[in-house]
């Protein structure tokens, strides 16, 4: 066994001017008029993101691998080829028309880490990786990379057996990946020692408590409904009112009652109705369907699932006061997941060393640290969201409060690192 | 001067197997498995029933007559080249997936009077002649023909000053109708006497007073407005609730109080919210924006533009609920139209000679009668529709009824003709 050295690594800093320039230069890759990034997964515009992570990589002496889910890393090895690997990271994706630190700053911060570990020549009894997620943000399936890797990718993923994915497999194959070996990027826990990632809060939890450091305590479960109210369609100025069974009005009616019904029953649950589709969508029809794209959150599975069925149910009532008929399919879910207590304790530890305020607090986004943390030891570090906008070319965090999250996401993964001597 | 013989037509009635025949020839152009139509104008299916018609008027001895804006006559004339026109007609072209007695039933109607007329060898004082107008149901530009014939259509109507009219000029083109000549279909009042029309009632007055004949009063006047609701796109899970600025909640609120507002405050008149379009329409993304297409409908014009600046009110009052913006834009406006005390008595006389009910009512659909209205002495006669049903393969009216109808506008023709002589 090789004796390993802990050197004074208290005093270790990431680089912020190093990290700044790694964060502008991919801010270019595209870049949008508004002051954002549209970099949606597997567009031109994610391979150049791609190409950009693994060059620097390279460039900076790690080695670049990558998996049958498209997830790219660059990996630190340390001696021994049978120590588990401490895992940094997050995703270079966004939505359309989103923002420069949703993912990015996790990505970039880890490389830092890498880096800093490597001018330290630290000799660590773990391989040091950081990677970059296939598809966070859900533009062809939420969580598709971290749900590969942990092993929860099936063939249902990218065949035709739910929804007609044959625009998807053409995209993974233009990225290199082959739709039919997605299944085989699953790595087994063994292999991980923990899993650590740092992100923008997305949300005004750390401004308002004027607090730079989140250790998250869980991340949010979350269900899409679909729910179609199905009428009948009849010319708008001749039916007689009694007669109208107009899917618009109980539409109408449930999302109403469904926000204020959430508010009431789930103060800490969230509802969403993103979008409205309504046919046939003449001005002079009485619409016949309207189909809602609505989404519950709750940080507990359990009040998740209990609130989907009241959820459920509601809808069934405003369908009956207008005389239509409803269904409900779940086309999505993610449980809601824990952080392990060892990373929570690693990141508050990291806080303090490095002098910075640090609060608990649960996650009300979708991370991939939700996929790992059911297979690895995981934590996620926030830092505050100017406002808690995000999604949007507007979102900002001020660069004091990135270095102060990179510097904490290395000392948690050296904590973590070292205690694997152990 | 010729000797006007007036034979005995009170014993003329239209020949109803004939009527049938044609009724079902021309029910297959467009002919949908639901058992309705789809012969939205200027399609394939519109242009093949145009020239099904056109054959039938050669056939049946009448001259082919074609103007500007792309309506399609027979026309049998009189030997004073310098008579007036009784004109008699409706619409070929159908909803996407309408009913195969909409519009189509006043052309052939009309043509059957005109043959009953020339088999009975009348000498008028006035030319008869039987219309197809151009695109009454609006899939490109609702009452187009009718329009045109009455002189309102402006160079406005087919460029690109508003919308993008493109693929409309494309298509007149390709039905032989040349986009810069629209203007040129209008006619003088001087040249009609007046205008009938037989349609169905695509609402369930008659058939609730258990009558026949509808001697049509008033049609309704109608405006579409464009409703914008402006908000804030934020991430549903992270932004706070008291920070939501959430489109569809607003635009929500202001379908059903609108519905309510019109039940309570106007109830002679219609509104409907016939479609929602929500940005970005994510699952995870609080609306930023909700467009409304509504609609309002009133028979008296002041009152229908009263009706109008209460529901932009009631627009503004929702959008402070939830913090929004809210902006309304009419984008279609037809005038309510009077029908003439003239053709009103010659449907009732007429159906009173042929011994059917007969009462009157307001129309709240639009019709091509509505635009020659404010051009010459016009009438319209309704059949009742089974159920109110319209716009929907299962619209039905039954044969003795359409049989009844056609009577009706045979003698109602006769008689506007026949007054000419004084």
């Amino acid at each position: 066994m090789l004796s390993l050295t802990v050197p004074d690594t208290t005093r270790l800093r990431i680089n912020g001017d190093r990290l700044r320039a790694d964060f502008e230069e991919l801010a270019e890759i595209g870049a949008t008029v508004a002051g954002g990034v549209s970099r949606v997964a597997l567009s031109n515009e994610d391979l150049e993101a791609r190409a950009w992570f693994a060059n620097r990589v390279e460039d900076d002496g790690f080695i670049v691998r990558d998996d049958d889910a498209g997830n790219l890393s660059g990996v630190m090895f340390c001696p021994n080829p049978n120590a588990p690997t401490v895992l940094l990271g997050s995703h270079l994706d966004s939505v359309p028309n989103g923002g420069r630190f949703d993912g990015s700053i996790g990505v970039l911060a880890g490389l830092e880490v890498l880096r800093v570990m490597k001018e330290a020549k630290l000799t660590l009894p773990v391989h040091m990786e950081v990677i970059n997620f296939t598809d966070e943000e859900g533009c062809w399936q939420s969580l598709f990379g971290s749900r590969g890797l942990t092993g929860q990718l099936t063939t249902a993923h990218v065949s035709d057996l739910h929804t007609d994915n044959s625009t998807f497999r053409a995209a993974l194959q233009r990225a290199g990946i082959h739709p039919e070996d997605v299944t085989k990027a699953g790595r087994k826990p063994s292999q991980l020692k923990a899993y650590l990632e740092l992100h923008i809060e997305q949300g005004p939890q750390l401004e308002r408590a004027e607090c730079t450091i989140g250790a998250v305590t869980h991340i949010v479960g979350r269900s899409t409904l679909r729910v179609t109210f199905n009428g009948q369609a009849g010319h708008s100025g001749t039916t007689a009112l009694d007669k109208r069974r107009d899917a618009v009005q109980g539409a109408a009616l449930f999302i109403l009652q469904a926000h204020q019904f959430v508010r009431d029953e789930y103060p800490d649950g969230i509802f969403n109705c993103g979008n409205v589709v309504v046919k046939p969508g003449l001005f002079n029809v009485i619409p016949e369907q309207a189909v809602l794209t609505v989404e519950c959150r709750h940080i507990e599975e359990d009040i998740l699932a209990e609130m989907e069925g009241a959820i459920e149910m509601l809808s069934q009532r405003c369908a009956d006061e207008y005389q239509l008929s409803v269904g409900v399919v779940r086309t999505a879910h993610m449980s809601a997941a824990h952080m392990a207590e060892l990373c929570l304790q690693a990141i508050e530890d990291a806080s303090r060393l490095i002098g910075t305020s640090c609060k608990r607090l649960a996650s009300y986004a979708g991370h991939d640290a939700q996929m790992l943390a059911h297979f690895t030891p995981s934590g996620m570090i926030f830092i505050p969201s100017l406002g808690g906008v995000s999604q949007n070319p507007r979102e900002f965090s001020r660069w004091e409060d990135v270095v102060a999250g990179a510097n904490v996401l290395l000392h948690a993964a050296l904590k973590l690192a070292q205690e694997a001597k152990a």
